[in-house]
């Protein structure tokens, strides 16, 4: 009986195996574990997945295939870009048949408007060609993030990333134009005409942005660049509490009109970026590091300046006077989590908490690690600009859940959101309803359920599956 | 049996005016004819319809109660900010059974938060009373309309409007930080913790951004406040064509970083509104005008001088150095829509047009007047910046659709929206086909029904009914 299952089985994914080659080709059907292998598990190592295939469509019509295959032979989509999300939100959930749709191939990137300051990108362009592109033209992507090499602009948009610069220019959302996608039964949505104001009808890319895949698939977004920022300075600033920092946040957000980032990171995560990176600390012990960058205009160097001076930390200040300075202190940020991915797996926490409450959400986060993952190792980093924070942990066993429980019913209690920009994956689909009410899960299941009937896009992520 | 008929109606709004008394208290539910018609009718004159009742709730709950009551009576909702908006979407539909929530109650207004430059205002709280509390703080509300004493904050995210300033500081989308709103269930929806980065969920408040009341009562925002710009300066720059104009928005967009608005207005626009205003032309003779603004700050000036002398028109330009002089210059452009008015009924066409299209666009609608409507004047003016122009046409005859089916088929034509920022409304349901596939067309139904299965709110607004 149970050879006849797995034959009957075998049957019908070569018949879903048939359907997608014809949708994209027989080159871009990849079903050879080795190579699938590549596409099944996350950047963090921590999720993955078996796939029935990797598929590559090369255009939305081919994307519009894929899915009508996967509908009509029971399978699900989970849509890929550059599988750095980290909450297991791109790659197969266990059971179910499965399918990556991976926007490798849809890179297509247009030539920025200079009257509209608008770049057309194919979902799988990643920000940095997208960066390179805008740079070009004189423009900026007003959007920045360290996976910038392999996350795509499908990805970010769907996730809603903000980066660091979010401070200044926003999140994802900001910087979204307009957005072509495939729905769920086949259908295109488009809105590409590039206009500022466009009220007609509901806007179904707003409902895109951050959809996590499970509404459509997004193949193209117009992207609304920003104009270049002028020369940056940076400063790496030691600070004794997060009291501190939250109260120069406050006074940098209102004193220095350039922001362009305000980073903090704990004198734990400092340390390992630095022994990752064999490289000596610039600035003297503190538990706590803020790293700012604004505009190097005179008004913005004497607003930065006199807010230094009034918190005392002035003297103690590592400023950048060159490029060279300014990329050395970034790096330090930069490289918190590949330092934390050289010690091995790792707890990660996507976390966002208002300012008012951020020094009652980190005084008890110590606690919590050490009661619900006891000998591990906590650390946190993030953008002190706008309470997201980007907590770890590492050495906790890979299974222990108490630890998120505790983490996540924690950052809801401070009235803060379990998932700032790395999207709910299917990590955190379960622990959503301590941020969300019923009414509002409710509503958010009436409009997967609407779009998305045969639940074939991306199902267990945002919206936990029963 | 037509007095049997009459007579059972009467028990059914009987009963359901029973209910809205339950849920608001007698003195808000206004049932006087008199007294209703201060509402059934939108500013534009042209658009009315006979309510039930004007009900008034004074809270969120009570809102939720209205909704009960009108569900189960049968009736429908039409929810009612500023009644502003020109298109037939706050006022009752011909036929139906349909209760007027006005916002007008739901005024309250809180402080700034200055770590977040956020502010939460009732859906009721004017433009010009956001504005105020804004100033007071020392931030700007980053959105600036004509009917600002009118328009509320809850209509213009509704509608996602941009007015005068969205070429700075983008729509009202850009601006809402959260909103809290009743669906039609009665279940409330609420994302109001302020975080910048909070992608926990679908987000249902952007979905709400711009729908127009056909999926929920927005009863409050909050609403992110922009940094005060500096001193502004302001220029009446007479142009010879409208490719002059469009060359003239790329210059200005590439050089001039601060630029607050950029309006454009015809001569017929201008001459009316300067008979209106009884003041003389503070400009030479020309067939449009450009009515820039930007700070007062040395590099602007710099740039708009620079711009402005490569274009020809520096020495033509009017420009004004002190806060009354651009006070006239701003006003003669404001006025237009109250002179309109001043000469009876118009027709108003709030479209948009993609910059490289605008100049046919322009070129083909005196032509199209000429034809559909013969004899009538043809005026526009608006947001050279963003594309969004606001026609009129004085004279036409009331119940003259051809000239709607002609203007809206040649905006479509030219790749741009039959709706900017005014919304759809009732005026333009019709349209909407124009402008969106039917793939996206039934998407939006999907949405609408999923959320509202039994139509109660604003029904033929946006989406057409059969």
């Amino acid at each position: 009986l149970a050879a006849t299952a797995q034959l009957a089985r075998a049957h019908l994914v070569n018949a879903l195996i048939d359907s997608l080659v014809d949708a994209v080709g027989p080159d871009h059907v990849l079903t050879d574990p080795e190579v699938r292998a590549g596409f099944e598990t996350d950047w963090s190592g921590r999720w993955s997945g078996t796939a029935a295939a990797v598929v590559r469509p090369a255009d939305s019509t081919q994307v519009k295939s894929v899915l009508a295959a996967c509908d009509e032979h029971g399978a699900s989509i989970v849509p890929q870009g550059g599988n750095t999300g980290l909450v297991g939100g791109s790659v197969p959930r266990p059971g179910g048949q499965q399918v990556i749709l991976t926007t490798a191939r849809l890179t297509e990137l247009g030539e920025p408007d200079p009257a509209t300051g608008q770049v057309c990108a194919g979902a799988g362009v990643t920000l940095a060609a997208l960066q390179t592109r805008a740079r070009e033209h004189g423009w900026d992507a007003g959007l920045d993030l360290g996976a910038r090499d392999s996350a795509t602009v499908g990805g970010i948009v769907a996730c809603d990333a903000g980066g660091t610069r979010a401070i200044r220019y926003g999140t994802a959302r900001a910087r979204v134009g307009g957005i072509e996608a495939v729905l769920a039964d086949g259908t295109r949505v488009s809105r590409m005409n590039g206009l500022l104001k466009d009220n007609a009808g509901l806007s179904l890319e707003a409902l895109l942005v951050g959809s996590e895949g499970i509404l459509g698939v997004i193949t193209e977004v117009l992207w609304r660049l920003v104009p270049s920022p002028g020369e940056l300075t940076a400063a790496l600033v030691p600070l004794s509490s997060v009291p501190a920092a939250v109260e120069l946040t406050a006074r940098l957000r209102e004193s220095v009109r350039t922001l362009e980032a305000l980073e903090l990171m704990t004198a734990t995560a400092m340390d390992l970026s630095l022994a990752y990176l064999g490289a000596s600390s610039p600035a003297e012990k503190a538990p706590l590091y803020a790293l700012i960058e604004c505009e190097a205009d005179d008004d913005s160097l004497a607003a930065l300046s006199s807010v230094l001076q009034d918190a005392g930390t002035a003297d103690r200040a590592s400023v950048a006077v060159d490029a060279a300075g300014r990329e050395r202190l970034r790096r330090i940020r930069e490289a918190i989590p590949e330092a934390i991915a050289s010690r091995g797996l790792s707890r990660k926490y996507d976390i966002g908490v208002p300012a008012a409450r951020l020094s009652e959400f980190v005084a008890t986060l110590d606690g919590l690690v050490d009661t619900y993952a006891p000998g591990s190792l906590l650390l946190y980093f993030g953008h002190l600009g706008d309470g997201n924070l980007h907590v770890s942990v590492l050495g906790a066993e890979p299974d222990n859940e108490l630890i998120d429980n505790a983490i996540f019913s924690w950052v809801a209690e401070c009235e803060g959101t379990i998932s700032a920009e790395h999207g709910v994956g299917f990590h955190k689909a379960r622990y959503l309803s301590l941020v969300r009410s019923s009414a509002e899960l409710q509503a958010m299941w009436a409009i997967k359920r609407a779009l998305d009937p045969h639940l074939i896009l991306n199902p267990g992520a945002v919206l936990e599956v029963e």
